[in-house]
């Protein structure tokens, strides 16, 4: 299927006409609270922030707690003890294009990233070098530094440019032959700058270094395909386009010829060669399981496992589609609309550069995100002056986005946003 | 309240008087499956590896998915946000003697290790030990090797003896100027030797020595008072006796004057200083929250607290010597009934040397661990020929006990074990 932007996307009939002919219509009723068509509905667009709850979860999770737990007990581990890779490889197959066995769903994006970025400088001796970029989220730069820091080994931070990401030729010219790895996100936090995943893989192993990617806001919304883009080493997060839930657990991925090779620095049980001999010598696992630590978060895998199932039904090819489609709409829209009141485009004008999400800059972007969600417009905030709009295609309609923008238009024209506070509240 | 093992153990009656007597009798209610009276019903002594589900947290689960994620969405991280420490607020003043500020509720306990043995390493600059207990859990002792190697230290393992624990002339002797960390389980999995926490923590004191505590199998069944010890760094478990669920997550405690001494290896976003200002660098936050590291798990915490509320109710203190008392019945059990067989008592004899679960010994453990499984009764085997029996004093009573050393003593006499495969399964 082909989704392009509403012809006029000025027309609120032509956002009609769009969603008339969406094949993703029907996954809109899977999610809670997702098909409600009053006028004054909650328009929510951070799904890239926290992804609406399929209406399937809470009955796949009472089942687990009330059944397997409740009255399965401890024999349940049956079951469970291999549901981290179950779960991985459904994610592997159904959405990353990865394959069976290279992915493992547990801990959380910042232990998973802090794991592959030891194995990855393990890998690398002799080089001395952690490459990340300046812009990257908050997560990844810090466990970037601290990782080089307590490894003895330079952090070069690749400026990029807030709006427009990360510049090709200036990351390749920091991949010399000092650096071991380079962390970066296939899509930019801030901006939704799109990375040339396959490129700059190509690039990194082309000085000899390796790629950790951070996929947290790519996963769910545009084709990975790590497998083939040569990717060695992933992770993401599952509670974005994916609609674990909060905090849900994060994924793994290590291509497979690579494993043999790597080694986690938290050396657990549930990352052990035959894990229930319990040994006196820590003897990593074969597989894409030595990279477990703990016993796995039962409940919150089984959320995700509905989140990945909905993502694979939808395909990621039809969802990244209408998701541009989408953000094509949300671009003409400001322009028109939001420009004159001196909102400017804050990610890359051409859709082929962004990822899901759209990002509009103006100097009380605070008060401007209050008085969105005072008009039942979900976005959210970012430094320094930025608003988030993450349409979910799963779930956002055309006219959901439309509308939006009009609410946007209507708080600009009013100035209803100057009631609100200029000063940020702690937390957001 | 005073709990004594029945006056004579070997009648049922006595321990239906004891029942009678007791004043946790009513938390048995509490626990999905628990207060099954029937003959031929399960007596579940696996407390100690997957407390059973409390009643009430099926609800309580489906409230955080449908309503507050579900409705509330992204909006309802103003109440997630502070979660891992007001959960660890009231386990650390409910459950462990411990202060408000000192505990942190998430990731795995091999995580948690990993984070505590490498702030303490680095508290103890110059010195080159890491020292644990050669019988302890595999994960500690496979987090203590690697974090060792990783930092160019010394692993030095004190012997225990499978049955008696740790000797703890042998430990003093270990723990000598070189030490920087002594990493030990208050209760030890195979044994349940209990460790003397505040004199060992003096010991490692005197020798300038920190000591990480697991407290996986010492949490909910003894007396833990990690103000009253001393004690500097614990990490534990909160799906054995805190019914918190599979996989649910672990907890962490630094003494509130130590933290802002120390610093977690794994520097992420959740344990950053104003952490949504998205900073260039890395700062700790101040308190306990230093030592978070990714997103919180918002499912397993909330039921984690389910499980933290219903144990600082009963109190530790009732808990632990109704423990105390129904481990004096399986001894004083297994030396009447089942010694003749060949089972031999595989824990410190002295209840006060004891935690929370009895292990008894017999070459034919693992055919014996699936007969007992086949008669309804859940013990679990561990290597190399250990059968742990763990009650639980908030779901199990004195008959349940009783009755399961009864099927056990039937299942010898019959010799019913020897018809099960004496090849061990993988996974047990």
């Amino acid at each position: 299927m082909h989704y392009t932007c509403p012809v006029d996307p000025l027309e609120r009939a032509a956002a009609e006409a769009a969603d008339a002919h969406d094949e993703l219509a029907g996954f809109r009723s899977r999610f809670a609270g997702a098909d409600d068509d009053a006028p004054d509905r909650l328009l929510y667009l951070d799904g890239n922030s926290l992804g609406r709850m399929p209406r399937e979860t809470p009955a796949v999770v009472a089942r687990v707690v009330e059944q397997e737990w409740g009255r399965g007990l401890v024999g349940s581990w049956s079951s469970w003890i291999g549901l981290a890779t179950e779960v991985g490889d459904r994610l592997a197959e159904g959405v990353l294009g990865a394959r069976p066995g290279e992915v493992l769903v547990g801990d959380s994006t910042t232990v998973n990233l802090f794991k592959l970025l030891h194995a990855a400088i393990d890998a690398r001796p002799g080089r001395d070098v952690v490459v990340c970029c300046a812009d990257d989220f908050p997560t990844d730069r810090y466990v970037a530094a601290s990782v080089a820091r307590s490894r003895g080994l330079e952090l070069r931070e690749v400026p990029a440019d807030l709006d427009a990401g990360l510049d090709t030729d200036v990351l390749a010219a920091a991949l010399d032959d000092r650096a071991a790895v380079l962390l970066l996100s296939h899509v930019a936090y801030r901006s939704g700058a799109l990375a040339d995943l396959a490129g700059i893989t190509r690039l990194a192993r082309e000085a000899g270094a390796l790629v950790v990617w951070d996929l947290s806001h790519s996963v769910g919304s545009v084709p990975v395909e790590l497998g083939a883009s040569g990717a060695d080493l992933a992770v993401g997060c599952t509670y974005k386009y994916l609609n674990g839930g909060p905090g849900a657990p994060a994924f793994l991925y290590v291509r497979r010829e690579l494993q043999e090779s790597l080694r986690s620095p938290i050396a657990g049980w549930f990352g052990a060669r035959d894990q229930f001999e319990m040994g006196p010598v820590y003897e990593p696992a074969e597989g894409i399981e030595r990279f477990g630590a703990g016993t796995p978060p039962v409940l919150g895998l089984a959320a995700v496992d509905v989140g990945v199932g909905i993502t694979a039904e939808a395909g990621i090819d039809r969802l990244a589609a209408k998701g541009r489609a989408q953000g094509e709409m949300i671009v003409a829209l400001a322009d028109a609309w939001l420009a004159p009141h001196g909102v400017v485009l804050a990610s890359p004008r051409d859709p082929a550069r962004r990822g899901g999400h759209v990002t509009l800059a103006h100097p009380q972007a605070w008060q401007l995100t209050q008085a969105l969600i005072a008009r039942g417009v979900v976005p959210d905030f970012r430094t320094p002056d930025r608003v988030r709009l993450g349409p979910a295609p799963l779930y956002t309609r055309f006219v959901d986005v439309w509308d939006a923008m009009d609410r946007f238009r209507e708080v600009l024209t009013t100035r209803e946003h100057e009631r609100f506070p200029a000063e940020r509240a702690r937390v957001t």
